[in-house]
């Protein structure tokens, strides 16, 4: 494989996936690259305002149907306006969370909807990360992480241990389906050790 | 055909279609039937965030692709929460457009997209309306017109006549390419003569 220039870290809420994706940014940095450190979903002005749609308010708010279409308009203008420029500029771009989350989250929620979800993404995104570490850990662990840090974002946290599992279950089945780009990750072990074992894949 | 149900208004801005479709609204309700009367973008109070995001702010703020998957997001929000309902307890439902626009004004800005609008639409969508009225009228009139109400909600009309002149043009191909449900009106004429060449469709 010729060097990753675009690469996500997915996990569940609490897996520390933002954490290790800042931290492997600022490795890059001290290797002399110039990296773009983004997350979904935002990254860009245009998706922040979606995201701000679709993270605060009712839970009911969206059906899974309408949730998947904002998801993809935020995504396309975060391809747009940040992820495609800058590696254009030929730097790296870190993100935290990509279209693995719609594909898990969505999938998760509505089992019956993962075929739409892979139908927009081919129709309006295309584009795979070259390379995505996937954070796997304990979902009672990473419940309790997420909910001491309860931000107001968190329609997707209020569901439960029980959606949580699923959702770790669907990282892992995603992880096994793409081994090609995926590297699964075990995020049960300190924050230094986790960032040491994703430093050595570059 | 059977009774229509789903009836939408399209047309270049200032072409009078809203008037128009208010009016029809009332007359229905004269008839002694149940209306709702609703409008894109817009129409529920999703969309109608969804529609802010889209009318106001710089008008490069969207692409083309970005600016097609909201309509989308909006119409299905619109589609699920204000028209379904509607039908479903025997109400009539006008709409002051619907996804005939979003194939003329995005074909218009961008012919290459027409095939991402349909392929859109088959996924999201699928739904037509039952009849719809395409009030066909003068660019030149109708800009003047849409020009002196401006509203903030400008983007289109600031594009000028020459897009006026095409998006005229996408709506009369739009009516001759669906003639099973399309009505073309003559929007040169009073108010009330438009109004009881409408009604008279019933």
């Amino acid at each position: 494989m010729s060097e990753p220039r675009f690469i996500t870290f997915e996990g569940i809420d609490g897996s520390g996936k933002s954490t290790q994706a800042r931290r492997f940014a600022s490795y890059l940095e001290g290797q002399g690259r110039e990296v773009v450190l983004t997350r979904e979903p935002g990254g860009s002005s245009g998706a922040e305002d979606i995201r701000a749609l679709l993270l605060t308010g009712d839970p009911g708010r969206w059906s899974a149907e309408t949730e998947i279409l904002l998801f993809t308009a935020a995504r396309r203008d975060h391809l747009e306006k940040t992820i495609h420029p800058a590696l254009a500029a030929g730097k790296i771009v870190v993100s935290d969370r990509f279209a693995d989350s719609t594909r898990v989250y969505q999938g998760a929620t509505r089992g019956d909807l993962r075929a739409m979800v892979d139908s927009l993404h081919a129709l309006m995104i295309g584009r795979e990360p070259d390379l995505t570490f996937i954070i796997d850990m304990d979902p009672e662990t990473a419940l309790t992480r997420g909910l001491a840090r309860k931000s107001g974002e968190d329609r997707f946290e209020d569901f439960g241990l029980a959606f949580q599992e699923t959702l770790r279950h669907g990282f892992l089945a995603l992880a096994r389906a793409n081994p090609d780009r995926c590297v699964l990750i075990d995020g049960n072990r300190t924050e230094d050790q986790i960032a040491s074992e994703i430093a050595a894949h570059l």
